[in-house]
């Protein structure tokens, strides 16, 4: 027997172990799927590449300092044990104390009782959809949207529907015919989710007419809208729209009359390492979330939560202030080279803050075919836009971050990518 | 008005309005349920209650000096921006080679594609649920068993059955009359779970031939194990029993054969505050895992787990020891005490390590009832042992953490617990 028989059969014996596998997983594994974004994420150890791929801060703008002062007052000081300890599903208080003034000072008045803690935002999506979605549900959201509230919904098997941000029919009319092909599917609608600030993947912000029809239109269907402000505090210009909460609670006059649930995080204003985010909405909910929190993994490192209670305290609006200033000057980079480098037939947004432009290439180039030559032979890498769209449409799309990358690294691989595109449109011409 | 008609109406505001959340909730939120023992824990706040009610390891155990020198290190050095920044979903790699270093030493050769890393083994827990077990599938666990392992499972909404641990039937016997109780009620066996070692929360071990008869069991119902070895560190004395996982690779070979899930923390044995803990098992069940955790919450905050790394290097040995050391005296402590303030007719185990202690009433004695009187007269807790049935059943049983008072308190606490069970115990007669 050669050396290569032999592989074989220990590459046969796995595909045949996780087909075994595959037997005993529940059926909803089938919606489990890796994603495009993690995988990329590994290209951005090779230096040479030039990644506009994962969304990710730059470490360079982390108050490293303070966070170790942090550390070492808290470890030094009397909740030293309690640091280290078990603590509560809910979170540490005076984190949730600095975020109830937090929310209220961007309009929502609440309470500790509407606050509890979560580990990232991302956990925040995964816990409500835990609550809201049963099996053939469908759940609203914009096209394209997060893959990682894609993935967070995904294992609760939703059915998914278009948010319909950018219709001007009434709200009664729009719920009706939501209602109506959810119906045609067996299924009822049971929530809507997006990202209304300076979003992931697009970059695009709901005017506040946009939002003022969306709560008519939450209002019509009576269900709960998930208002992702993962990006909210990351605006270099323009206005800073009012919360979808806040508007909800201007409506109402009490956040326990609303159905939006706020997910905010640090991981883009502090650091995302520590994994602190919070969900804030109407109590019942908090109290359920608490409940789903305590089953999925008793509560957040809470040595972490002191730590972001501290900088939260202390140089929160410097470090907004740092990245905007930071990401606002590769934005401008970034639009400046896309400029000059892309040819004729390539559209592209202009956000106002976050970290994403949303890049549309003529109908016929595929971009996550693309993506293979554009990291093997330009050394470029970006995120393929059907990864955002629940059915995988807009394959002619991409996500371009420039958080991460210098000005002159920008400059740099948008014109070696803007090269590749202007080849492969000639070549179809 | 008065303003007791101001409150009822406040109050009856609330209440209708959970009422409307209810009906917004998916139906599995029914099953997410508020849990005794951590309402409990707020008991701990008030010093002049003596606790046996948490399971929570004594913070003066904590390595504090070395978890403040390894944040500053990590934070002083080159990996600084890596502890801070986002970071893959399977764990930090060193830490995870050191967990299959640990692994091979408990007898169980692995690789690093079998070890995930997760918050803690709630979260292990969780998301193993989350891969297995769909609405009405059979959940094999005993009767008792840990109470957050029920309440991890419960939102996937099982089934449960009990795991048949101390039956001497030949295991096809035994399969079969699960596979027959589970049709009888349209469902399947699709999980077992068990905290083989000094267990929480009887302070049982299941001994060599119960490990063997188990491991056939699972083997004529083709289910995954899960094998929660919180406590294994924690042993006193007695025998070291081969994990449930090295037994089955011991019969098949290697890891990839196995149906073994083993979930290890370091909860125990350094910190519980850092939550990290981790999944080991067959390569095709871990990368399911990552991508739940990708999902679910991207990843365990990354300067923990390097900081958890560094103890693990360094102190890990020292602190099992210190910890068995400590608790074992305290064990002695509380055996001695019930030994000499428990009126007749109760009966407790008498574990070879851990943190618990588990206290059978006579039949007619209700714990949950007792505890009202235990906290509010005696000044005493502990967890109605009920809590851990998954019927509910059992109401005569309690839980004692000897963990974290010391053996003054625990001799204190012990006298006024079995002053008040022979008042019962008289009363009734």
């Amino acid at each position: 027997m050669n050396p290569n028989d032999d592989r074989e059969s220990q590459q046969g014996d796995a595909a045949r172990n996780e087909a075994l596998w595959q037997q005993r997983f529940g059926e909803r594994s089938e919606r489990m799927r890796a994603s495009e974004i993690r995988e990329l994420l590994k290209l951005l150890d090779q230096p040479d590449v030039i990644s506009f791929a994962g969304g990710i801060p730059d470490a360079a703008l982390f108050p490293q300092a303070e966070i170790a002062s942090a550390y070492q007052a808290i470890l030094a000081g009397p909740d030293a044990g309690a640091a280290l300890q078990y603590s509560v599903s809910e979170g540490y208080r005076p984190l949730r104390e600095w975020i109830v003034r937090h929310m209220r000072a961007l309009g929502v008045p609440c309470g500790i009782d509407n606050i509890v803690i979560t580990s990232g935002s991302q956990q925040a999506l995964d816990f409500i959809a835990k609550l809201f979605l049963m099996q053939g549900d469908t759940a609203l959201v914009t096209w394209p949207t997060y893959l990682g509230a894609l993935q967070a919904l995904n294992p609760y098997e939703p059915r998914y529907d278009k948010l319909p941000i950018d219709s001007n029919e009434p709200a009664s009319a729009l719920a009706a015919a939501v209602i109506d092909r959810a119906r045609a599917a067996g299924s009822r609608p049971r929530l809507a989710y997006l990202v209304p600030d300076v979003s992931n993947p697009t970059g695009r912000t709901l005017d506040r007419a946009g939002r003022e029809r969306l709560l008519d239109l939450i209002d019509a269907l009576d269900i709960p809208l998930i208002e992702d402000a993962a990006y909210q505090a990351l605006r270099f210009e323009g206005t800073h729209e009012p919360s979808l909460l806040a508007l909800e609670i201007a409506r109402r006059g009490d956040i326990e009359q609303t159905r939006t649930l706020y997910c905010g995080t640090f991981s883009k204003t502090l650091v995302p390492g520590l994994r602190v985010g919070w969900i804030c909405a109407a109590a019942p909910v908090v109290s359920k979330i608490v409940l789903i929190k305590q089953a999925g993994d008793l509560h957040s490192a809470t040595i972490n939560q002191m730590v972001t209670h501290r900088l939260a305290e202390s140089v929160y609006a410097a470090q907004v202030e740092k990245a905007c200033a930071a990401y606002g000057t590769r934005r401008d980079a970034m639009l400046d080279a896309l400029g000059r480098h892309m040819p004729k037939g390539v559209e592209w947004t202009v956000p106002e803050g976050g970290m994403f432009i949303w890049l549309t290439l003529p109908p016929h180039l595929d971009a996550t075919i693309l993506l293979a030559e554009a990291v093997t032979s330009e050394r470029i890498a970006y995120v393929p836009g059907g990864a955002f769209f629940p059915d995988g449409s807009g394959r002619n799309t991409a996500r371009l971050s420039f958080s991460s990358a210098s000005p002159a690294r920008i400059e740099e691989g948008i014109s070696r990518l803007g090269r590749l595109i202007a080849g492969k449109i000639a070549k179809a011409a």
